[in-house]
């Protein structure tokens, strides 16, 4: 992999031409079916080609982050911080959900070191690109430096350019790391403006008074910090995360390569939404995979303006939706390939058709 | 095939074992992820494994049951008649989205005439179980006789007995019917009593005029036909369809086999409705695919208490919504059989794990 910078990355992001959307739509209008029946696979077929150029998929990676996070220390997780490299060890393994949902929907897993508190060795399946072992408790100041925000962008940029080399056209987001639905509540937090209790949730599963201690923890940080709103990688810096600062950077980069990315769930959509404020185009290359069950993420997804293509009540993380709604992205390609004119099927067309 | 009788196969539906659905559900709550985070995936997996005793799906068919619809004499619709025999062919060719989205699931496709105005061939793939050629219009008289209404539930009874001895695990409904979204619309209609308006909409694509006739028609054929609420086979026979009936039975005699059922959109909800109000538990065994465009659907669901599993927007028929849900489904068991637990993978318990 070789290095991309941030701004050259961003100077490369184009809207998706609206014009090949059309040309593609008009093909989906002249198949064997009422015009517009198969709803938004419609979309999802126009928009992947009017991207990518292609028809059909080569290969699929989920890219699952992980990262510490200081503020964990305020006790805001149901869940201990050694958690994150256990995880790390079980994903490697196989033996998590996103490696049994990635296999069914023939996706690779790749697992990224953004920041975990833990010296992994090399491994398959693994890239090394600690930034840090662990934010900095926000509660008390930055998570990170404003050095440390751009290499967490650039690292999953270089991912971006990467993929597109390695013929992968389609690109998932993951996360792992304990306590890391704070520091994205956060971030949806600075960004709207909305109170801290409306976008905070109970993560991983914790009880009422850890979740008011949650939303007071939030409240502090952003109090002490003072996020610029206007200034996304300060916002990735004062209260993000390494792992949600590599998603934000692949999900950039992705729209830069021409890639369309399907983003997981809150903290992942934390990431795009970073992505996206950076530049408005970013939007154009999401597929929200999921409504997860967190409050915060309806407002980060009407923040992008993508609509979350499944609702199934999850709240896992590591890249699940995502995994799952490739199964669908690609199943929309097909039946662009696959299904009939009227024409070709001998078969009459209704009226306004 | 062999016959069975609508009596001797409600005789054997059981309500699904709440003691199996607990026991796998202890199950995933030892899987290494938060309690209850795959959130729906964890339904899916509980539910299918109760039902069927298996974990995985051995082989999966969508059946698509094709019929005439007399009422089309009245301008329901926005494809003339003809369009059904072209579609079945269509169907039979592999060149239908059913047939593209069904090949995406690794799912068999198999057409039943139950009663299309046209004579078929004996092809692979289709069956010839034709009732009549096309029900008569209910505007003026009931659609189809008593006894034509039992001989289609019987059918679709039989293919549930067939697909327990071929080993298929995972039956998916389809319908193909110009002019079906009338009689389906009449058959909430009649079981709900909810004005006709409220539960009919555009079908395939008819304009404002044309809707309101459609809605005038369907008054005129509750008014004049007076099918009973309590007497789900006075409903089909008087405003429903042959191939509606034929789901009816598929869907109960999934119930009476122990074989979890995905059941499509508007037309196939229709039938999963009559087959609900025919036993209470065939209710269990039904999986509810996708949210139809369709206004009246919702209320068909709310009768069913089944949530769909996808909201696509899709209004196209055929079981595509289905094969698509089927995907979703055997993920869902391959994270039940694949994800490791807490002790297995070596990763610590959270708080009220």
């Amino acid at each position: 992999m070789s290095a991309v910078d941030l701004q050259s990355a961003l100077s490369r992001i184009r809207p998706v031409d609206p014009a090949r959307m059309a040309a593609i739509q008009a093909r989906l209008d002249r198949q064997a079916k009422p015009r517009g029946s198969l709803g938004r696979l419609e979309e999802f077929a126009r928009r992947f080609v009017a991207i990518t150029g292609r028809e059909a998929v080569r290969r699929k990676v989920v890219f699952t982050f992980a990262g510490d996070h200081g503020v964990v220390d305020e006790g805001v997780s149901a869940f201990p911080r050694e958690v994150t490299p256990q995880m790390v060890y079980n994903f490697l393994d196989g033996g998590a959900a996103i490696n049994a949902l990635a296999r069914h929907a023939g996706a690779e897993v790749i697992v990224v070191d953004m920041g975990v508190d833990h010296q992994f060795e090399p491994r398959e399946g693994l890239l090394l690109k600690k930034v840090g072992r662990g934010t900095r408790n926000f509660a008390k100041g930055p998570a990170m430096t404003r050095e440390e925000a751009v290499r967490c962008l650039e690292t999953g940029i270089e991912l971006a350019f990467w993929c597109r080399e390695q013929g992968i056209d389609l690109v998932g987001t993951g996360d792992m790391g304990i306590g890391n639905t704070t520091p994205s509540a956060a971030v949806v937090a600075a960004f709207s403006a909305l109170p801290v209790a409306q976008v905070t949730h109970r993560g991983t599963g914790i009880d009422d008074a850890a979740l008011a201690n949650k939303v007071r923890v939030i409240e502090q940080g952003l109090r002490l910090n003072l996020p610029d709103p206007q200034d996304p990688l300060d916002v990735l810096a004062k209260v993000g995360g390494y792992e949600i600062g590599g998603i934000a950077g692949l999900v950039l980069g992705c729209a830069a390569v021409g890639s369309p990315v399907v983003v997981d769930g809150f903290i992942s959509t934390a990431g795009a939404l970073i992505a996206s404020e950076l530049h408005p185009h970013v939007r154009d290359y999401i597929f929200a995979a999921h409504q997860s069950v967190e409050i915060g993420h309806t407002h980060m997804l009407e923040r992008i303006g993508q609509r979350p293509i499944l609702n199934l009540d999850m709240r896992l993380g590591e890249g699940t939706g995502g995994a799952l709604a490739m199964e669908i992205i690609e199943a929309s390609l097909q039946a662009l390939r696959e299904v009939r004119t009227f024409d070709d099927a001998g078969v009459s067309e209704g009226a306004g058709e």
